[in-house]
């Protein structure tokens, strides 16, 4: 059985790794078909450790993965052989507090994927729970599957900020991240979503898309051009989806009163909050980690008409060559949003 | 100035009425284009009231409302001579509880046209607010912009509703505010609405629009059909929209546990209430009464290339054909959604 | 060890049942100290059902149970031999959809004490998981640690009311679980909780508590008083907690505008349900079924100085004359809240 | 009449001003009785200014008032002569789009008491609209009356913070805000508030309150003793209360997972914010500016056995000794929380 192992900072390869046994009850057997390199994947690659996350021993790479389900454990009625599969990659403890409370992803007992010290699913074959595995409607396919993932981020932040029909929400970056979370606050419910980078080629990626506008943060305030769409008076969502200190400047004026902010972007260091801002607008903010409950609508939503994740999915490396598709992502092409490998 | 006057039940004629002045300060005078016939509407004319409201006195009717601003009253400033607007027919005292709270639409001091003893707009001119008074965009039609009154009830259901980005949606009748409700409910934020009726010519109506799925309830049940569109979990959100007694016999065991039923139909009696079963599931339920706060987002949606209400016209009246408009509606034809009288 | 077992519709004994063994990883062992006695205890004794939960086999009642810990078992780390504790009576799966939202309560799978087939806490000693069971302050008895279980119903009900700091409540029978909702209302944020009930025996248990308001509702109308408590606007919240039929002619115009209706009570039949009234007033809707992570802020609540469970507990039976308890419920002496047997 | 006249910035005087008339459709006439000294009157008077609010005219100052009706207006019915009351400082436009959606202590076009360039109610008489003016309840003094405003921002606070019955909150900062948020979070439900300074006096007032736990900042800390109280998993709900910079670096780990922060602090300038912190626990943000839709709460709890606002009157000033109040406040007395003076 193949696995991308990463050995240390800055050392991966692709070895033989020991066959993984039967599901046990509750679980199923999943032969991997696609898997998405996400920014963390390539942190672990090139830092060996991501805040209090420090790789100490070697570990498999990989959380965005999608899959055949080839053998089916005891107790699982849901799924069967032949399934195609797209996989929540974080279990928690079901009977912690946090679970019981239906806030699963901040459960500090969390195992995910490719975090240390937990194996990820860059590998031939896996177990997991069936309750956190998804069965994929036909029309979507394994790549649009192995997207399911970080769409669903996206979709746990619309769903946290609680979008009312027909708001206008703006997105402050078009990231990969800032991008689904665009096309889920979209289809989530905003009549228009105004989104804004300072590459012009990642915009470019969302043209013709309804309901999407663009704001090319080089030429043009994103302020200035939301409060235009609102009659002045601003979108009652706002997105923060760069994580970059800059985007906190001006953030804190930019809903309507009564709007909501949602953090999605994730800072390394403390940014400045300007609160007397946020207080005189009556603001509120939702703080976004992960997902929980949401990958079933996030599959659906994927899977409508609306929302067409397949253009998003930049480039597609054979296993033998993921270590490429690593340095290809460490280039940061504008144009790339999601790099995938298949096995 | 012409208008359409109810005199008594069953006697209305189109006639001169005195000319309306300037507008006061905050309002606007408007000249009439298009207003759409309400059940209520016709009821007046048949019944001479509903419920509390009793015609005693003639009264002029149409709530359904859409013209062109040709007056502006001082201060106000979001609109101009020339636009195209709708409005929102029903007033209240913006210093009551109800109105303070958000909740305009329960204000006992509503004054709502077409609702004894106050006039509508089946009239060449009105003054009104201008705060209720809405410009549309380019690419909304007046045919259009006079549905936004009944939209607003579907997207005020789904507002109540808290649609999570997704989630998949019940509506059981596909009368007009069955129809407004399902387009809501999709645009705002559900992947795919299933709706339900005995008469598969209003179904008909439904055929090709993306994430509407349409279950012909004399061959077919609704419950059956969700559950298997929810793997067995049964939808998230329930619209009930008919106001039949019948349609509550399974409500109560239709939606998902934890998920919410949203009252959208007015039974003239009361119902049956299986709250052992709305207990046993957890459930939630949520009342509408017109709408609040909605005019601005449905008008979104509705220029959104989701929605698309123009299909829902029927048939448009002269001003001087609009008895024949009430009777057509009484034949209660099933390819009827919408008549509208053009003034 | 001693169990008072129901064999069938209206015969059972003490008698000796097989000791359980020691607890597995997660689980607790309990020596019972004090069960309440519940309408569904006494109902499976009479009826030996309760709507589809039918007594197939002999089954230990009682659900209402506080104990002292005698033995943990592996990875156990929040408790020790020697705590007094009370325990949530439903274990739900823990992986399942329901739990995974935060709604266990609803979860079809949970298996629940005394009812049809698990058996309850009328023993002497019981294994229990760690997580549904909770450690009392020093501050609370044994008696009323065994009135947490009817608490937690109130509190329940109080949380799903969403309570705003200083709301007026209103709450429609003074049975046990009334009280119990009076109590946690009050405790849980409301100025004022305005109960009412036919039987003066009960309102007179509530003499003297701050903040609470009786109504004699044989000789004055709830509606109205409670309008009179709140210059005529209605209160926010309204409790329903008979399941009496005649109680829910009256409830649908009972909230202010924008009030939430809260169904405690369960009637057996449905109910007439005034939908057209509910909906000129924008009334919410919430249902409660058993209750779901609130233990420990029922214990919290109990543990404070404002809530005192310990009047409410109106005798207590010795194990040996468990009979007699369930003898005395069926007697239905207007002054009993809760009678109690100790082990 | 006489007034308390800022003239500029460190200059103030009692004097005579012009009668006020009598009142106009909706008003009532106040005979001014009680007035607390707020931060912001001090820091007008110090100042000149606060943040974008300058006095560039002659201001009477004071906001926190309380009266007696002499006059009441036309179609005003919920008032009459004689009655005692307190009052909302702040008038919003009720037709603006903020107070339309009940949110109107962020309308922009709200006219604030003693805030440039509107004038206050340290004066004889104030003319004032009804649905801002509420009657007091025979048990609460004009002392209390006049602490109903800064108890107000307590409420709000408490409102936002959607406190579920039971829960344990944390206030950092027991200044007259913190006190006030304290009092309203424990009487809004929660079991438990943990209030902590640096001031040892400060905590002093607060001692033998029921549910009030005291934590001495300069040699204990919160967050370990608010675990403490907590099993470890922290409070649900945290207040922040400085405004003062340092309290803001421990601010973001303190509440339990999925809680909630809400911000009633102003700092002056931007704080450093630990977003990656507060997603990790998934938290929610609220912030504070005034209030809304809470004065009738605030009088009702104020009026309850559990809340005793009197305690925290600090001194008492006639009217011509007001200038002296102000400097008393500017001595910044660990011991003190409200000055009052009397008209």
């Amino acid at each position: 059985m193949r696995a991308l192992v990463l050995h240390e900072k800055g050392r991966m390869s692709i070895e033989e790794v020991e066959p993984i046994g039967s599901p046990g009850p509750g679980q199923v057997r999943i032969q991997m078909h696609t898997v998405g390199i996400c920014a963390s994947d390539v942190h672990y690659w090139t830092d060996g450790k991501i805040g209090p996350f420090v790789l100490e021993a070697p570990m498999i790479l990989g959380h965005e993965g999608t899959g055949t389900v080839v053998e089916v454990g005891e107790g699982v009625t849901h799924l069967a052989v032949g399934d195609r599969v797209a996989m929540e990659p974080g279990i928690p403890d079901p009977t912690s507090r946090a679970s019981r409370e239906g806030n699963y992803n901040v459960d500090p007992a969390v195992e995910f994927w490719a975090t240390p010290p937990f194996d990820g699913c860059l590998v031939d074959e896996v177990l997991h729970p069936a309750e956190y595995t998804y069965r994929l409607p036909d029309s979507l396919s394994f790549a649009e599957g192995a997207l399911i993932e970080p769409f669903a981020v996206g979709v746990f932040a619309a769903t946290k900020a609680k979008i009312r029909p027909g708001d206008v929400a703006a997105v402050v970056g078009a990231g990969t991240i800032g991008i689904m979370t665009a096309l889920a606050a979209r289809a989530g419910g905003a009549s228009r979503v105004v989104i804004s980078d300072v590459l012009p080629e990642k915009l470019a990626l969302l043209d013709g898309l309804d309901g999407i506008v663009t704001v090319d943060a080089t030429s043009e305030d994103l302020g200035a051009r939301v409060r235009e769409e609102t009659d002045g008076w601003g979108p009652r969502v706002v997105f923060e989806a760069t994580g970059a200190k800059p985007a906190y400047r001006s953030l804190w004026e930019l809903p309507a009163p009564g709007g909501t902010i949602v953090l999605v972007g994730m800072p390394v260091d403390p940014v400045p909050f300007d609160i007397a801002t946020a207080q005189s607008r009556g603001l509120s903010l939702e703080t976004v980690f992960r997902y929980a409950n949401v990958h079933r609508t996030a599959i659906d939503l994927a899977a409508s008409e609306q929302v067409d994740l397949s253009r998003f999915v930049s480039e597609t490396f054979a296993f033998d060559d993921a270590p490429k598709a690593f340095e290809r992502f460490l280039e940061g092409r504008p144009t790339d949003v999601k790099l995938q490998i298949t096995l």
